[in-house]
């Protein structure tokens, strides 16, 4: 075997039947830029900027489609709460997902906020000072109290005339949606969701405070939440329709769902995901596109993303670049 | 401001109140090794090794406590099913979450294998071709269909008498037990389970196909899976026990349910977790051992570990170290 | 032991020693915002997001400071090669650190662009057609034997009238001050380097595509690149120096030098990292800001911060929100 | 559009080219089992557990090739040092890159070792205690201290006679021959490879302590280590080999200079990857199989193999069911 010559040599080019011609570039700081200008700029710079640029795209394509969203618990803790109540109150979206933890946060920072606090404060300092801590922020014990006490009233409330033998039966979604009638707090999701008739479903609904609640609510055994019922409900949001699209920020149960419904019509026809997971370990969280299309969860044709990253930092520049911009 | 003058100024040693003393090593192949003795050495090889080493004694030391095993779909579609299938066969653990896939999983596999395959293969050609992938793992369509039969007539024969106005009234945990007493299957988790009166919990049952198959029942409306009820059971599990401990593979909704469950006696003794996530997001996935204390969910002294990687490789170690080796 | 009896009963708070008093919160969409603002919202989201306001809020306290920049060689293959030119065409940023890649990219695009492509392409057919890959990014074979003629003829330049016996004996850091001089267009990194007296440092300039040229050159031993003369440049760019900065994106060799250059003076007074890497394998590219205040990288009262994320998307909103926001 | 009417219509299969046979299957713990047939096992249980049963198979086909092995510094500080050291006094491998800090860390060894600590130190501890920490080992200060004396007077002896007008001219991989040489401790890599006529090559070897120490060196102008040789050297271990493989824990340079290396004989015949580095932001450290074949670095048609996670958990049972399997 002859070494090589020259670089050139290295090379191997015995056809040339794919092209490419869009040039890699970046945000020019030299010039002006307003808030639009510098979202257009991340499509040609690369890497999963292109990725915002794509996922821009293909939520424009989404306009007249059912558009399913969800999100997981931490989303909510987060300050992204407020951009889904801005989607969910100009019903930009139209099937809501999420955890116990979603529905929860959601009520309790109607009572009393969350902080920003720090990844690094020791967990046994942070126990004996009442504070509960989720990432960087924390939760003030206090706030599930007055959240226990909400509950407590409501469950006596809506459990008024049932027994254990004759106990009522009802879904995740339908005691969502009557938190949300009770709520009366523009900033809620819940609110929002229920005064537009948007259905929120989530069947790990009693993972969390909810759940602790109930195991010591004396009337605990009057209510039942069915998730079969929902299970249908939300399957059915996928039937007949036309067009469907889903915006997942994170995984697990809330990401599963959502495509899941969308089997029954063949897939989603457009889909962007936003989340941190990897496929090497075969968990659904981190199964690609490909993956879905295997399952018949997304169209085989399509022009789904998925951006790898914290959505705290990629939700906010895709809603931006998409609806508020369209908004305008 | 001087330079320093040699790499020794560039030291600082005010005090000397910390020492370390057990020196790094690795395996030692020019020796003859058996599994456990290859086992031990990555105790004090460094890194994540080290938190297999640290995980082996953690076990050991739930060895009087209740044990809370928690994984995702994906584990039981992996050979791990195997092993939890022989830790709940001979009781090594006392309680099981998993998700709706990891319930229909086991059952299906009693019917057909789930295969090897790769994760490259293109998800439109293994639609067409009836396979559905789950990371290098595929299922066939007929895997589905098979279960599906086997479901129907399940749901038909327990909502035999009942009606849509008297519904039949279950809980996940308890239609699972139904579900283990039929599988009659030496391989399968339920079963075994069943047998061994461990109770399994699994809010999101009705999360694949499950869901997909009673939507479709005619019979639906007469069966209804009550989770506050189960989640009722699940937190009493904790309630009284001297002692508990959790091995969990992976995240989301299982994670979450054993440690918040756990809240109910101010925290696990004992703590394993295995999986990919972390913690920069927010996430619970990811959360830290000192993000479960600030909870309540672990107690303040403890010698938890979180191991990073993928459980495919690491519990089978933390096993053949740990039950295995005891139950020998 | 008694259960609890409420919710209530299963917080613990002894003491109140830590308070935290800003709410979360998240960017308004139904008001006007224009590009500062929106980058404002981040600070407040949680997070991620809320490291992207502590970086900003570091990097202003730059201001007085050397700042060393790092960054790997596929940050110079995306359009973020435009914002690094725009830093150091207008000194905001003092001593630059990369890799080979890095060096040999910036000069090729002088050339011909590198094109956006996809993350999923047959890597033997992106090879028959002439293509090099770059996660969703290519570069034409072409481009680099347009270099290769340019750097042969520039090498036959520097190396006239010297011979193995009496080699041209430079450093990474001439070297690659020479290419500045000689590329005489203005969207070049090393041409502004070169123009305002910034220093850039590249152990490993030989790993590419100029090792494999030099490899072929027929004078290949009339030149030598030194590289213990440039790290004694380097750790004298941080001698003296009354306080320096950094802002590292990636990790490798790139940070390593730059964090171990301020060993010199104990320690950087504020640093910026973005990377995807995490701590949990030990490396050196997910070291924590903790880990290298204990090797003196770092001062130990520092407000340092690392944002996990693609530097695509997040880089392009700290220098909006900093440089190009003081620039204005 | 008529929904479904059972989940048997939610399957599409038109075609069926595609078979998979092999059932997954897990760890049989009801067995006995030896070292080698738990490794076994690892092959058919799924997800990376598979990928370790393909790499094995990997490193077997590398029998009559020459071995690049490439690792980076954490790997030496961690106990897979023995392991290495193993394989080079062995001759399994006949080709070795590593570090800056590979380097060193393999002398200091030989003088004091590292020790085991812990990833949650607080780093201003550390510093005033004299310990510098590697994820979850510390190394003291003493250690570089006594290595700072070793490499002074090493330098003293080898510029004798030389002068900053007449300097000697090394490359990086002589020196570390030469330090080899001077080790005489059976631990060390650096001796068994001086022994044995293994090269490494390190383009980044003042990247760390040696390049602090040189620094201060007083005849540091009259020794220059020239990276243009060593490239040369580098990449001729490539040319006219009938068959290369090699075997990369971690990522970085000493990745991307293997594979670069073997571009001069259009790409390796086998190859072994083992990090924790993902694709998604374009980095070489996490680039995958199918990139590497675009630029010819791995020959297209292959069985390499990537597998996630930490080499400290992984390296020994790859060594454990290859190297050291037919070595007994």
């Amino acid at each position: 075997m002859q070494p090589p010559k020259s670089v050139k040599d290295l090379a191997r080019k015995t056809q040339q039947d794919i092209t490419f011609d869009v040039p890699v570039s970046g945000h020019n700081f030299e010039s002006d830029m307003d808030l639009q200008e510098f979202i257009k700029y991340f499509s040609n710079t690369g890497f999963q900027a292109t990725n915002i640029g794509l996922a821009i795209k293909e939520i424009e394509k989404m306009k007249n489609s059912k558009i399913f969203f969800g999100c997981t618990s931490n989303i909510i803790s987060s300050g992204l709460r407020d951009i889904i109540k801005y989607l969910i109150k100009n019903k930009f979206i139209h099937v809501f997902c999420t955890t116990g933890g979603g529905i929860e946060e959601d009520i309790i920072k109607t009572f009393n906020p969350t902080f920003l606090a720090s990844f690094n404060i020791k967990g046994s300092h942070l126990r004996d000072s009442g504070y509960n801590r989720i990432g960087n922020l924390v939760i003030p014990n206090e706030n599930y109290e007055i959240f226990e006490k909400w509950l407590v009233s409501l469950v006596d409330e809506i459990t008024e005339g049932y027994s254990p033998e004759n106990p009522l039966i009802l879904t995740p979604s339908k005691l969502i949606k009557i938190f949300g009638e009770k709520i009366n707090h523009q900033d809620s999701i819940l609110y929002w969701a229920s005064k537009n008739g948007i259905n929120i479903y989530c069947p790990g609904i009693t993972d969390g405070s909810i759940g602790d609640i109930l195991t010591f609510h004396p009337k605990r055994e009057c209510l039942k939440l069915d998730v079969i019922e929902d299970i249908y409900n939300l399957n059915r949001e996928a039937f007949f329709q036309k067009s469907t699209g889903a915006i997942i920020l994170g995984c697990g149960i809330i990401k599963h769902q959502i495509l899941n419904a969308n089997l029954f019509r063949n897939g989603l026809d457009f889909c962007v995901l936003v989340n941190t997971a990897e496929e090497y370990n075969g968990s659904d969280a981190g199964a690609s596109i490909e993956e879905a299309i295997s399952w018949g969860k997304v169209v085989p044709d399509n022009t789904a993303v998925k951006i790898f990253g914290d959505a705290t930092i990629i939700f906010p520049i895709l809603v931006a670049g998409s609806f508020y911009k369209q908004n305008k």
